[in-house]
């Protein structure tokens, strides 16, 4: 699909979206990018247009006929988003319209680029390297504040930059071991042993938390699953639209989001958090019965929130405790949630000491009145916590994607190995190979290491034109 | 809703379709378009750079955060669509960061544009006449080549310049007679009755053909209703098909064109047509009942064409004309296709006399074999020039607008008027007021007559950004 030969292509496509609208335009990027346009518009001779600048005139067809009234826009070599020559036509929004005109410029020798291939070709051309490539796509897709940071971050270099400081000392090192290599015979160290072993526990606590951040990156890229359960007259909806309510005073529509109907989802501190109602439970008639258990634990099995909602009044303190064992797994964050909490001031956490203990320590004790909408931006917070974990500073690197989190996974393997043999003394041949085949790894983030069929794979999930 | 004193602000809007895409471009217009934008954008300087250049940099959050990164394009006055200062601000196409792009403009003094505001502002700029803005909606609305060429032809002030032709003429012999008034005590006269007699005629010549015109420019436009119908068997599926099946060979497929479940919509030569098969038919056993025949009936009082399919081999020609007789009416073009053309060879026109004089001399009798897609091209063309008639030449101005032909109607009742006026031999005032009241409808058209009703009316159809 990808490869280097395609380069010498000039390649076009629409790079607005498809539909009627006030523009559209049409991007070309490549040696012949300027000529091609040349052939078609009418207008300034734009052979010796200077870069960065816009051109009013006509598009003609083959025919003599008038397709439209443009404005083109020039951006030469390599001051463009792709290091190539680019053209930017801007035409009326018409689909009509955009379609000749993608048509009458294949017809000149321009083909229609592959989904990314703009991108693909800035990162060919070294405007950006492959991870910040990769974020380009996550911050057109990206839908609530935090996604848009952790993508914008990622795009002007803020894992790159991470990984390649990662990288850079583990280069020192290896190339010290390989220096000592070339003088096997005299049995030197230029890399001192200790240090190599402090190194790389410091850069595995490093690659460690990245991939901690992953969690974090995956929940704000996809939304948090959340599981709302609890009996009948517990107050479950009344505390989904409290919720909600909160959400429509907060969040303004964006257009183009969609929304799942079955599923409601509520952005709470720029996260997403998709809330999922168990019908199974909410149908049961008196108890949680056995066919609403197996549905819900289905739900929880593949969510790591359960909101467990109850009636502080009269529910009885067992109930819980015995819901809640039947509800809870490894892993799962329970948020145990006290409704009417109004009627009963006097109820107490520690009443529900065998429900909390349920949940290996990880069940949260949110007393709230959804009817009241009393302790309802406690429970967004608390919520908010559980994903955060009070500790996402400004500007720091957050993982959201799975290729960097395996690339990771396996550096970190590369480096316990080295770490062994350090331990047990191995040569620094051996040593050497592991710390590279980490290296390799690490690369394979930014792009220093690649193949087509990963190239292939990436920028295939890139809209076209981009 | 529009005013003149709207100008004053700085008006903001997303010019490109909504959705996820390669890139998302936000317009600005107005006095303050530039500084606006200055407020946000961090790279060049903008208050001093020249008109049609290009700006790389990013755009900055009052929180000091990055929001994107972006391509500026600035357009000083007069050399912008608006004829005001105008900046294109080119995002990536992610709906979260131009919502958040409109709502930082906004929060700095942009208002968001009214549906059609630029192209108003380019009309009342004085960039474009009334009748050229309206054809921007057209041009972009057109799915067909022939209602792009009209639009572009109307937008590039085709229509406008054939108005603007008429009026000129029309305004010097109102010149004429005015002076007359002045002079009225000697009794002279400037204009000569009969040159005006002469004039008036030619004038009513050419707004006769411009109306003409608008039935083939609302055909274009709208499409044309056909109806296809038959008894079972006739072939009307078969047909159908082959219909379609020619025109997806012909025509590729435009994206963001959609398709109507009901109907089906085949181009010939530029042409939309609708074809509405009428199940009322279809599903009739034997013979074309009386529910089929009112349904069918319905359709076709909405309709201007009805496509009559029979069997050669086994309907005799008094069904067929029994049929046409129920769903002939005034005004229908009808097309008698005479199906299994293959397998009667000796089928002759004479034959179906009787039905064929049903229609009052408007039927025409196409042999076919729908099977084996035998005359299908010679049903397209006779198709396409019941609608042409043969006489659209190329370049020619054709009405495609309702409000244009009502001017016109307008202005030829007025001319009616003053050709009384002239028999009777009214006096000179009366004879002006006439010819200033036709010149009045005539000044409708391209807008040196206007309302903020009016302009309202017709720039509320447009899409917000354009």
């Amino acid at each position: 699909m990808y490869s280097a030969t395609d380069l010498g292509d000039t390649i076009v496509a629409l790079s607005t979206p498809p539909g009627e609208g006030a523009i559209g335009v049409i991007r070309l990027s490549g040696d012949r990018a300027i000529e091609l346009t040349g052939t078609v518009f009418r207008g300034r001779d734009l052979s010796d247009a200077p870069s960065h600048t816009l051109h009013f005139g006509s598009i003609e067809g083959p025919d003599g006929k008038v397709l439209d009234e443009v404005v083109v826009g020039l951006f030469r070599a390599p001051t463009s988003y792709t290091r190539e020559d680019v053209v930017e036509i801007s035409c009326h929004g018409s689909p009509y319209i955009l379609n000749q005109l993608l048509q009458l410029l294949m017809q000149r020798g321009a083909r229609l680029a592959q989904p990314g291939e703009f991108t693909m070709r800035a990162f060919l051309n070294g405007r950006m390297d492959l991870s910040q490539a990769e974020a380009v796509a996550d911050l057109i897709a990206s839908e609530s504040e935090v996604a848009h940071q952790v993508a914008l971050h990622q795009m002007r270099g803020g894992v790159s930059k991470d990984i390649n400081a990662l990288r850079e000392e583990l280069i020192n090192f290896a190339s010290l071991i390989e220096l000592e290599l070339d003088f096997s015979e005299e049995d030197v160290e230029f890399a001192d042993r200790q240090d190599l072993k402090a190194l790389v526990h410091r850069i595995r606590t490093i690659i460690g938390d990245l991939m901690d951040s992953f969690r974090l990156g995956n929940a704000i890229k996809q939304g948090v699953s959340t599981v709302l359960a609890g009996r009948p007259n517990a107050g479950k909806s009344t505390l989904l639209n409290a919720l909600l309510n909160e959400e429509r005073a907060i969040v303004s529509e964006i257009a183009g989001t969609t929304r799942d109907t079955i599923e409601e989802t509520i952005t709470i501190e720029g996260i997403p958090f998709r809330l999922i109602d168990t019908a199974g439970i909410r149908e049961a008639s008196d108890q949680i019965e056995a066919i609403g258990v197996a549905r819900t634990l289905e739900k929880i099995r593949q969510s790591s929130v359960l909101l467990y909602i109850f009636d502080i009044i009269d529910t009885p303190p067992e109930a819980v405790a015995s819901d809640l064992a039947k509800l809870s797994r490894d892993g799962l964050h329970i948020m145990l949630i006290a409704n009417k909490m109004d009627l009963n001031p006097y109820a107490e956490e520690a009443h529900y000491a065998d429900a909390l203990s349920q949940g290996v320590g990880k069940i949260a004790f949110v007393p709230v009145s959804a009817q009241n909408r009393q302790n309802i931006p406690w429970l967004r917070r608390q919520l908010a916590q559980l994903v955060l974990g009070g500790s996402v500073a400004a500007g720091s690197t957050i993982l959201t994607n799975a290729r960097h989190f395996e690339a990771l996974s396996k550096a970190d393997a590369c480096l316990g190995t080295v770490l062994e043999g350090l331990e047990s003394g191995i040569s620094g041949d051996f040593l050497a190979m592991d710390i590279r085949q980490a290296l390799y790894h690490l690369g394979e983030i930014t792009g220093q290491v690649t193949t087509d069929d990963l190239l292939g794979n990436i920028f295939s999930r890139f809209c076209i034109g981009k």
